[in-house]
This record gives C-alpha cells, structure tokens and sequence, in this order.
C-alpha cells in the first residue's frame, strides 16, 4: 500500500455506469496525485492508506467497479 | 485512478481482433502520455479520470478486451 | 519482488472491515515507502521480500483482503 | 496502453515452456525499453500500441502464458 | 516483459510457507533491482527476460505462489 495526504475531491459528473456511487479524493502520494475512492468518509488534510489495482475493485462486490485505487485506512497520528 | 487531459486521438487500423470498436484517446498524465479506451465520447482538453490495468478490461462484458486504460468519467470543472 | 528495508509501523484505527489483523510495516524501497502487510513479524532495520499486486492479496485464503503488498520472507544477512 | 517504436528482436532458446511461439520485440516507450510480444509481425521502426499486464496474458486462450506485454496494434501513420 | 542483467541470489531462511523451492536472483534491469524466480537455473551475469505481476504467478500451479517476478527466459548473446 502507500501512504498519502487527502488534498481534495474530485467531481464527475458524466462517468460510466458502473462508477459506485460515493467519494473520490485526491490524494497526494510523495508528490504524485492518485484519485482514489473513499468508503469511510475522509477529510482533506487527513493522511490515508491506499491499495491498487485489481485488489480496489475487488473491495466491491455488488457489482464489478472500474477502481483500481481504494482508500482502506486513515492512518493515526503519533 | 488518475487524472489527465485529452491531447490527441490514436488510429490502429491494423489490430488485434479483440481490441473493441470505439475510440483511443491519447492522454497527458502528469507529463506521461497514455493511451485509454474511452466510452463516454470525450473531447480533446476534457480533464478525464483513468483507470488501469485488469480493472479497465473488466469493463468489457462481450468478450475479452486487450485494453489496460480505460476512461471512467470526466472530471467537472471547479 | 522487490527489497526494502522496515523503518517503522502504521498504525489504522478507523479502516475498511476487510483489512486483516496484523501488522502494517513501512518499508523503505530504495527511497520509495511501502506499507505492507506482515505475517512474519518482522523488526525494524530487516530487509525484506516485497511481493505486490493481486498476488500479495491471494495469500489471503479466508476472506478477499484489500492488501497489494505483503512481506514474503526476512532476507538473510550475508 | 502505451505507445512505442520497434526498436529489434529480442531471442531466447532457453525459456520456460509455456512461452508462446512468436516474436519477442523490443520496443521504445518513452526511454524506457520494454520487450512486447508480437502477434501481428511489426517491423523495426513501427509505432505500436501496448497493453501490460494480466490484460496481455488474457489474450492467449489456449494456454496460460507468461506474456505480461503484448502488442495489440501498429498505429497509423499521421 | 523487461530484459535484466543477473547480479546475485537472495537468501531468505525465514519466509511465507507458500514461497515456492527455487531460486531468488537478483536482477538489474536499468538501474532497478528486482528480486524473480528462476525456474531455469541462470548464472551471474547472463541477460534474462523477466514477467511481472499476477502473470508471474500464475506459472505455479500446484499451489497459489506469492511469486511476482518470474525469469521465462535467457536472453541469446548477439
């Protein structure tokens, strides 16, 4: 995983279908911006972990998710 | 996934016979330049979002599509 | 595989349900931060095995776990 | 999928069984080298299209191969 | 697939029960090391093509292998 700081939320509003309803934060990763989904309602500035790939979507299991990066903890501070 | 503007279209006459028909828009990512398939009829200099790998073919439900990047929306303009 | 070296621990108070119990590790990979998972229980300053991607979340066998990078051995001293 | 220029051919006589038959081309992206393979019979010089990883290897049906880059098309001449 | 420059083996006493027997080489492909499986026996020194990724893997087939790197080939001298 990696680690990165929530610098903002990105909005679309024509995507495909298959997007899941929910949030997509960008995040910056030692200087590089991932957007990834949220599913536990993070704030801008907060740090996070992130998982990629097939590994994201396969966090979805309704449906099949076109996200290949996935917010799965808010790191604690020290 | 990440963000990237369209800068330009790809021709392939000659291809695989798995690679489905629709459009190859070139896109600038942070400086690198990727070639994503794109459902949604995007315009060069729309800001899309991108997601790769395993990810982008699942979205293909016909057949087996050879396609690592795949257009999931275009980003709003703030 | 890559090889890195471990520099400290995270700690994820608030995550997704499916993040296995166990230990987080930040490892340093030639200059670049990884966190991954720890079976082995390793210290900080061991160098280890990386493995990333789909396969690093197929050592999971009980439930999907949203883990793309996961400790495979502690590398011997020479 | 990224793009690149068939830059020669890479041989190898002793490989892994399950390589399929076919050529193995070397290929320019960006600086970076990359060896494809070629189910179309690019020449040197050719601009082709890429796509990497478990999306490559899905294109041999017949057996599972370890082709991790995979040309899917040569693109047109502007 | 990339081409690498073998540069050495990595010993690992304490690993993952899923690593398979083998050899793990150290490999140089520009400049990166990368730790792959050598199911061919490779000497130091001798240019080798490496697959990555869940494709990696997927040469094991007796058990799940949390391999990600994985020599298919020996490149021919010129």
């Amino acid at each position: 995983m990696i680690k990165g700081k929530v610098i903002g939320k990105v909005w679309s509003t024509r995507h495909v279908d298959t997007v899941p309803n929910g949030a997509l934060l960008e995040v910056d990763a030692s200087g590089q911006t991932i957007i990834a989904f949220d599913p536990l309602g993070c704030a801008t500035g907060e740090t996070v972990l992130i998982t990629q790939g097939s590994v994201a979507a396969g966090f979805f299991t309704k449906a099949k998710a076109p996200i290949d990066a996935l917010i799965i903890g808010s790191i604690d501070d020290n």
